[in-house]
């Protein structure tokens, strides 16, 4: 059982052990090798499809050098990027970003071959591709999308999550069954999946954050729309590796429910499963940030007495991306002046006098001044594989919390490195 | 003779070999070891001073956790920073930073001793601390005030640079003449002349940025604070090495004309001055780009074709501060993905179509897709120490220049490791 922060209702929710994109009814994905990638061994194609036609939402990449692959699923999506979908296909190894008009062809090209091998409508498949900027996509290789689809499984969403990895350490998933409490249609229990790839940067090029979310819920596709930005709000857009967005991000729901649509079960229920939604969204962002490129730990930024959320935002997100507070993490150096000097050119309103800051729980600065503290335990502390930094702007009752990962040699070395 | 930017006149100006703060008449400095530092042959303690009162402007750091030396700089300059001022007294190992009243004692107390010594008004003496944040200055150590005075020399420049040093590798000074073109006074010569300490962190904590120029240029305080200002923004508020600004930067120009000013050969030779001052500025601001911590090249992001300056100025800074961009110059690889990726996230208004990239005068990027280039020729031009990355954005007129350095290993041992 857990709290809607929103709502403070206590509602019934449980993580599915081992579960992902798949465990939502009626949902089967696969992982194969099509050859994008030159190791025989690395999946580098998957696919996620449903039983029957879902509704479908997406949230995509702001960076204003947009795929080709975004392009076409905002295309495919319609209007507010909220539409059907019965597919989602996915390969890594080359991202067909900055490839123009034929690499936009080459997109509805694989969308077209999927529907084919899927039998749905080409409108009704989505596409996403992460890797290498600037190459187009080699269309030899979705010749293996019969396969895919043949392979396609329920128990298939690990293969997919680890199909869809670059520099991932390992793959993404999770997922919760939800027990919706309101009449009518109390007691029906709905599940929340998803898989995702993370926010590291692939060689030779940038960063592409790729997720795909699944669910039995009823939803409108404007409901759905309305659910997935609320979530991704409040997980995928609260994580940043080093500031850097790409040109593919993107992030799709699959809500199973076209056929069997319950208007009174979806308004019912919207809460638990908004809820749910930011549950899995929220453990799939920490999953991310906690194996960004080169990271030895999960850093957890929260800060509390922002003037307002936009406040609360700038000083989270100045303090996560600040290369002196990540590097001072990797040094184990709870370098409460690092995290200052963010709060203070970071553009919230504060005054010095009124911040307080822990790290990992140990008061470091009252009142804008050094505290002391005990090295040792501080070190001890650092020890930990998630470092928590709270900040108490105490200038309003804003909030936001921020996860991050910290700068060690090893990123350095993953994105220094030449090309080859 | 160089042209200037704003006014395409040509006027005479030639660097001074060897020149620094003291290179203008009038102006003597020093720099010695008063204990601030453990280490007996590190100096620490700096003065600069004039033989009589001089007008003087100040531009200081926008951190809302500003330091107790800026706060009495902003005292003693009075309205608009623009005053008088004799001397300025720096002191390097204790920034007196997150001090509270007591800091703010104790930098009023560093004035008056230096008043003391130098025979002037308290509130004609200037002071900045560059250091440790969150510890007291150890004021006993200002009984070596009257010793650093009867230091002071036309030569001193050199050992006041020396003095300002944190993680700085060397120290940075330069000095210009100009000869003024215009009736009345022309041909009058000038000086302008400075010194600077670096924006690289000191353990174990933040930058401070810190720079003296002096001139014998007649100048009112508001002409004075004004031709500052337009300096410091087309220099030192151009430089970037990580996004951290911090509690102390603090930048001071010091004219010695109180007692010989002349209102018409001020006004013939404003243009010529401020064309003088920038060079002086710029030519600090990149020297401290490329000594910036760990940094292995000074890295110069021009921006062109922008909407707006502010445009301009977000893609620039936007790209400086990437470290994906930092690091795959470290790594000497021509990665105009990043760079992309980077300009597209900054928020500048543009179409990915119209955008171009050149690496090292090499383009790379036209139109938003790839162009083929030799990569060999790439990892030759990146032997250079100077790496230059050339953008337009096809959206308009305005330009802008950023000085950034790379991101190298090195740079996260100086700021990972721990405290000692």
């Amino acid at each position: 059982m857990i709290q809607s922060k929103e709502t403070g209702k206590w509602i019934g929710m449980h993580p599915i052990e081992g579960g992902g994109v798949t465990s939502a009814p009626g949902f089967k994905a696969a992982g194969i090798h099509a050859g994008f990638r030159k190791q025989p061994e690395r999946l580098d194609m998957a696919i996620v499809e449903a039983d029957e036609l879902c509704v479908a939402a997406g949230v995509f990449t702001q960076n204003v050098f947009c795929a080709a692959p975004v392009t076409l699923c905002r295309e495919h999506l319609g209007p507010g990027s909220a539409g059907t979908a019965r597919a989602v296909v996915i390969n890594s190894g080359v991202a067909n970003a900055a490839t123009g008009p034929r690499g936009l062809d080459d997109a509805r090209q694989m969308a077209a071959l999927t529907a084919d091998a899927v039998g749905c409508a080409t409108e009704d498949v989505l596409v996403a591709s992460t890797g290498v900027i600037g190459q187009f996509l080699p269309m030899d290789k979705f010749a293996a999308l019969p396969a895919l689809h043949a392979a396609a499984t329920a128990e298939g969403g690990h293969e997919a999550a680890r199909a869809i990895m670059t520099t991932d350490t390992h793959p993404k998933e999770c997922a919760f069954t939800f027990c919706q409490s309101k009449n009518p249609g109390a007691g029906a229990v709905f599940t929340v999946g998803g898989m995702a790839k993370g926010s590291g940067m692939i060689m030779p090029n940038m960063a592409t954050m790729i997720s795909v979310i699944t669910t039995d819920f009823p939803l409108t596709p404007e409901r759905a729309h309305e659910a997935l930005v609320n979530a991704v709000n409040k997980s995928f857009n609260k994580v940043t590796v080093d500031g850097d967005t790409s040109t593919n991000d993107t992030c799709i729901l699959l809500a199973r429910s076209a056929s069997t649509y319950d208007a009174d079960t979806a308004k019912a229920g919207f809460d638990e499963f908004q809820v749910a939604l930011d549950a899995v969204c929220q453990n799939l962002a920490r999953q991310m940030a906690a194996d960004g490129e080169g990271a030895s730990k999960l850093v957890t930024v929260n800060v509390r007495g922002a003037a307002t959320p936009e406040d609360a935002d700038l000083a989270a997100r100045t303090v996560a991306n600040s290369p002196l507070v990540k590097t001072c993490i990797a040094g184990h150096d709870a370098n409460w002046g690092r995290v200052a000097g963010a709060l203070g050119r970071s553009g919230a309103r504060f005054n010095q006098e009124d911040v307080d800051i822990d790290f990992m729980g140990m008061a470091v600065c009252r009142d804008g001044l050094a505290v002391g503290f005990d090295e040792d335990e501080a070190l001890r502390r650092f020890e930990e594989p998630e470092i928590v930094i709270d900040c108490d702007l105490g200038a309003g009752s804003a909030e936001t919390t921020v996860w991050t990962c910290d700068f060690t040699h090893e990123y350095i070395s993953i994105n220094g490195d030449y090309r080859s």
